[in-house]
């Protein structure tokens, strides 16, 4: 038999799929792309240019926010960098539908809405910049640095899509050697999904968990959260315990 | 044979794809729904608030927009209408951002730019504010006429996606009766999408043509619209027969 897929030949017990429901599929598959196009060409609609970009879009912004890196402990990035780095400009309208705390900020009789100026802290200039760049164009150029500078301010300022962004991007990294910083870092922020990737990726080192410098660290910082691994981790044993009683009353 | 995806039984000259096919096939319909998804989330974060629904977005607009409607030939259907219908807010960088025509009026030193009053001639109120709705949403509620007069003013103002989003609205609504009236329509605001949908219905009517109502007018008004159906019609007769000839020799 062919295949009017791949055009190849194939056994019986290798056949898939009847004519009418291969035929089906193709045209969903091509409904799918349609509708693809279309969310795609709105969006390209719906997108702003960023004023971190565009310059000429500048002269009509009514805000500008300024960088206030931090200095103090955990503030050592951005120590070397002068706090007079220049303003993002941004408008009203665009920080105040994205964001509840710009919002409530712009919308009440704040200083903040007086002045114009509003001050991010504890970030640095390059990082606002992303930050109001996503704003405009729902678009991020991600590390997992920058991502995680991302996910603190869009937390703070309540911008979800952003921390979603953020976040799924930074599961995508977890690996064996920074399961552990990853896993207190979705804690510290309340990212479930990077918690569960992160708690994944631990339970399946459990034997070499505890020799690692980092979870020495926890142990002395947080040592709840050292706790919820190993429950995590008993937990999911007493599960796939029942899970394979489950199988075997199945299979009788 | 037992189909993978309907369950149920089948012929083997009915087989459609292999298994693995199949699977592949199965596995694109997955990303692709998973790609809708993400396109969808991120239009929600960039979709804005209208304020012409939201009026708590309006204290900070800093545009207002005064529908004008016609009174003279042809704009009886806003006769009734007073023309103080009250003015629709808006925000310069969003409409700036959507029609080339608003940027250039307002980033230079123009009228408009420096009152903040943008005059919309020869539309209604409702009209506007739809035109207004579509710049932050990406939405619009369509109907025939909606779609039409939108249609002229996306191209008034170059708004080139809402005009797409209105030709193609009216394209799906061809019919017999109103083909002519689209024909000319399409002709006079250069909507090529359109213009095809409704010339493929006229010529698949082309005997009954010249008794029609609209015919004659537009013979009266507009005669070399008239001689381009023709030339249409002619030319697309010619093409089959040429098709005709190839598929001949093809067979052989």
């Amino acid at each position: 038999m062919w295949c009017q897929s791949c055009k190849e030949g194939y056994d019986e017990e290798d056949a898939g799929t009847c004519k009418e429901c291969y035929e089906e599929a193709s045209e969903t598959e091509e409904e799918l792309k349609r509708e693809i196009d279309d969310l795609r060409s709105r969006l390209l609609f719906l997108r702003l240019p960023s004023p971190t970009l565009d310059a000429a879009s500048a002269p009509n912004c009514d805000l500008l926010l300024h960088a206030i890196p931090s200095t103090g402990a955990g503030g050592e990035r951005d120590a070397g960098r002068t706090p007079d780095t220049p303003a993002v400009p941004a408008h009203r309208v665009i920080l105040a539908s994205r964001s509840p705390v710009f919002r409530a900020m712009l919308e009440n009789e704040m200083e903040e809405s007086r002045s114009g100026v509003i001050k991010i802290y504890d970030v640095s200039y390059d990082i606002l910049r992303a930050f109001v760049h996503y704003m405009y164009t729902a678009e991020a150029l991600l590390d997992e640095q920058m991502a995680s500078d991302l996910l603190v301010l869009a937390e703070k300022y309540e911008v979800k899509h952003l921390k979603a962004y953020c976040e799924k991007f930074i599961a995508s990294k977890v690996n064996d050697d920074n399961a552990i910083t990853h896993y207190a870092f979705a804690h510290r922020h309340s990212a479930k999904q990077l918690l569960e990737a992160s708690l994944s990726v631990l339970m399946a080192n459990m034997s070499t968990l505890s020799d690692r410098e980092e979870y020495k660290e926890l142990v002395e910082k947080d040592p709840r959260l050292v706790v919820e691994i190993y429950e995590a981790y008993l937990n999911r044993q007493v599960n796939t315990a029942a899970g394979k009683d489950t199988n075997c009353s199945n299979r009788k």
